[in-house]
């Protein structure tokens, strides 16, 4: 069995590689896949372009189930969903691999009490981000900071000015586009202003919500746990418009003060889990194709772009495979993480059981769909160098979708990580999402938002992605490394 | 003095002549203006593109005020920030008039508890209705009766079924336009749909938001009092995506049931009133023109759009009209009305007063911007035919606005509909409404949906519109009615 440092070692020199050489840049001869291949790939994406159940799995989900916060009565409910649906569908091997789970939620109500108390009293829209710890019993009043970016946060001198007794507002914009390459940057308020903020004695945090929208809608999110540190103070995001208002009374000289009232904190340890479905290889069913999403989602919404439509995608994909009547060579394994939004819990459970179980290394390759639903316009891999003609040349079957090629770098989706992280080979089809922090986290992330004919080019890539990939002998990893090829 | 019957007879007798001549149909020499004006107005126009005055009024109110409903502290405030904006911008005869109002407001919070408990456990994003009536202390929960439309309630009959003990929910969707069209129609369940289901023993009423977005805001707004008649039970709107959600829910055959929390209820006699302001004309000072906004906004935004932008235009108008150095011959007097939102009360009390004052027939012509902040593609008038040939060349001179000629017929806007229904002439600027029910009556009226270009070209539209009328000697007013010239 390969030990977790040395796949760790492996898949950084892989990427590497990988970047030196950069994808196709090789001069290698181009793919060829087999016509019985290419005519059983064709005939799905013109199934999958036809088919609706994509949509019909998401709308079931966000309307039978709703909102699904990780480790919550409704969480366990989505995975009772999903037993029974994926068994309905005929998937085999159906069946739920639990995990504990520190539990945080918001309160007793989606709702939370903010208001500006001075200069000019009104109602703020906010949010506690995951995480957070609830006011005092009673709410809390204090004088605002305002920092007009994180790095001013992080630039702040304790020395020439003090943070005890205020609440921090932190301002930082993010940008859209197509990738969501503005997120990161962004979030780094999110995860990281509250033990800032906690340690230069602020009674709060407040960020403007890490999103795109203008839309009056808080954004939350998880925080990070610095070496299991847990909050003491409360953070919230607010709304974007309410972010503008902070700014604009600031901008005027004005001191701000905010009044908060929030019930959010831990609830001790529960149960959460990852629903697995499998269509069993028909030559090596012992070697897995994992496609993924998760099947919790934030609490104010009903999580349909985050992350039903991926449920709906991958599902379908495997379900249009099985009706095409052929098994594939491998084992196509379709995982509903659980527990997501707070910390890839239910991936890192599933990467670790695989450790234990030592089954690590039959997982061939993995991608997810956790982006929402909008068109996937390329496709990309981290692969090794041997196998990106093979990558390029899926991406040439795939045009007729609209789809390009991407780098051979990055990773398969939130819930691959931990797997990547071990030595799996990830790729992924990237999905539009200039409009997907208008959504992102909020109440407005709803089932309404999908377009079906954009969810059925993705079901669409997905079969032809999925059934290149698990009927293929083909090893992703990188044979220079003996203990990948095991 | 004129009678209110008189006037309101001569009114409809001027619409109907209208309504068979049609706009500018009649056979009339197109109107002259002389050069002076001309010059005046285009250069008024100018100075209106080149100006943030409206913009910049329209963030002072939505910033230092806020939400300010009807009766309450916050629409209290800004008549004093009126009174001092104005005075500060040089206006004359800068007052008050106050008058009585029934107060309602929502209880303690924006936020009301809405949550399906069966079969799908979810929370519902809703917003009382002006007007409506708490649930019982600790709430109601009850099974809810769908109507697919309005008139499917009207159509109900008690000797079949009943809704005794149930909520009723009522589904009909506006369709978006830019004269905003579908309003009207889809906003009776709004208005009328409680008494119907009150009078069958309905426990409380939801609504399908009236409005064009599918964004999870529920929308707002007043109920109809029939002969004063005051609500016994809650009626709330629920945002589109949730009435997708009970649609759903509703046509999959399941019984819903639905619990619910609030605290609305009328509060009381309170004071409100209507802040004035004038420019004082230079010949016939006893002339006014009217031109209006309304100060009030409901409670859940911060009213930018409906009406900060009308305060902003209207006022920079007038402000425009003083800074070029010249008095016009009539009086322009800027009203900004209290109390529109829960039924045009300051509309209502100040043609009253002026019924009483018997100023009432100096009111040469009114109109008022209420329709956001999009720009103003149309001239529409409701004047005596002798006075279209007028309008006609007004719009001619604002085709480099980019505004079209509209009938000669309809309102002034909502708070000049007790003036018009006296005898008083009205015109408009109709503006782009594509988006306003998008925002209109939710959260998300904000300053932000503002564009500053949009906006200055309805101030070059206000100050040419503005000129024109008052320093005009032509009566709008159907010369065939003694009554009207008096």
């Amino acid at each position: 069995m390969t030990s977790r440092r040395t796949v760790f070692r492996s898949l950084i020199a892989g990427l590497a590689a990988a970047g030196l050489a950069g994808a196709g840049a090789l001069a290698q001869d181009r793919h060829q896949f087999d016509e019985e291949t290419l005519a059983t790939v064709h005939t799905l994406s013109e199934a999958a372009l036809d088919s609706d159940l994509a949509y019909d799995i998401t709308e079931d989900l966000t309307t039978k189930i709703g909102p699904r916060l990780a480790g919550t009565p409704q969480e366990a409910r989505a995975r009772d969903w999903a037993v029974e649906m994926l068994t309905e569908l005929g998937f085999e091997n159906v069946r739920v691999e639990e995990f504990e789970l520190d539990l945080w939620t918001r309160g007793h109500s989606i709702y939370e009490e903010v208001a500006i108390t001075a200069p000019f009293p009104q109602p703020l829209y906010a949010t506690s981000l995951g995480g957070a710890a609830a006011t005092p019993e009673g709410g809390l009043e204090a004088e605002v900071v305002f920092f007009a970016s994180f790095d001013d946060l992080l630039a702040f001198d304790d020395a020439e000015d003090s943070l005890a007794g205020k609440l921090v507002f932190v301002n930082d914009r993010m940008v859209a586009g197509r990738s969501g390459e503005g997120y990161g940057w962004a979030n780094r308020k999110r995860t990281q202003a509250w033990f800032h903020a906690e340690d230069r004695g602020a009674l709060g945090v407040l960020i403007r919500s890490v999103g795109t929208s203008s839309n009056r809608f808080a954004h939350t999110g998880m925080m990070s746990r610095p070496e299991g540190r847990t909050a003491t103070i409360p953070a919230l995001a607010v709304s974007a418009p309410d972010a503008d208002q902070i700014e604009r009374i600031h901008d005027s000289g004005e001191t701000i003060r905010v009044r908060l009232q929030t019930y959010a904190g831990w609830r001790g340890e529960v149960i959460s889990g990852n629903v697995i479905a499998e269509i069993v290889g028909s030559e090596a069913p012992e070697e897995v194709v994992v496609i993924g999403a998760h099947l919790d989602s934030w609490d104010t919404g009903t999580g349909a772009l985050d992350d039903g439509a991926g449920v709906g995608i991958v599902t379908a994909a495997a379900r249009l495979i099985m009706e095409q009547g052929e098994r594939p060579r491998r084992t196509i394994r379709v995982i509903l993480f659980g527990s997501e939004e707070v910390g890839l819990v239910g991936a890192r459970a599933y990467a670790n059981a695989r450790l234990q179980d030592g089954t690590l290394a039959d997982h061939v390759i993995g991608s997810e769909s956790d982006f929402g639903a909008r068109e996937v316009w390329r496709l990309s891999s981290n692969v090794a160098d041997h196998a990106i003609p093979f990558f390029d040349e899926m991406h040439v079957q795939m045009q007729h979708l609209g789809i390009t090629r991407g780098p051979n770098s990055g990773g398969g989706g939130p819930d691959m990580l931990p797997l990547q992280m071990m030595g799996m080979p990830v790729a992924r089809l990237n999905q539009n999402g200039e409009d997907y922090f208008e959504f992102h986290h909020t109440p407005n992330d709803t089932f309404d938002k999908i377009v079906p004919e954009e969810m059925a080019q993705n079901v669409a890539a997905w079969v032809m992605f999925t059934w290149f990939l698990a009927d293929s002998d083909m090893d992703f990893r990188d044979p220079v490394d003996p203990e990948m090829s095991e």
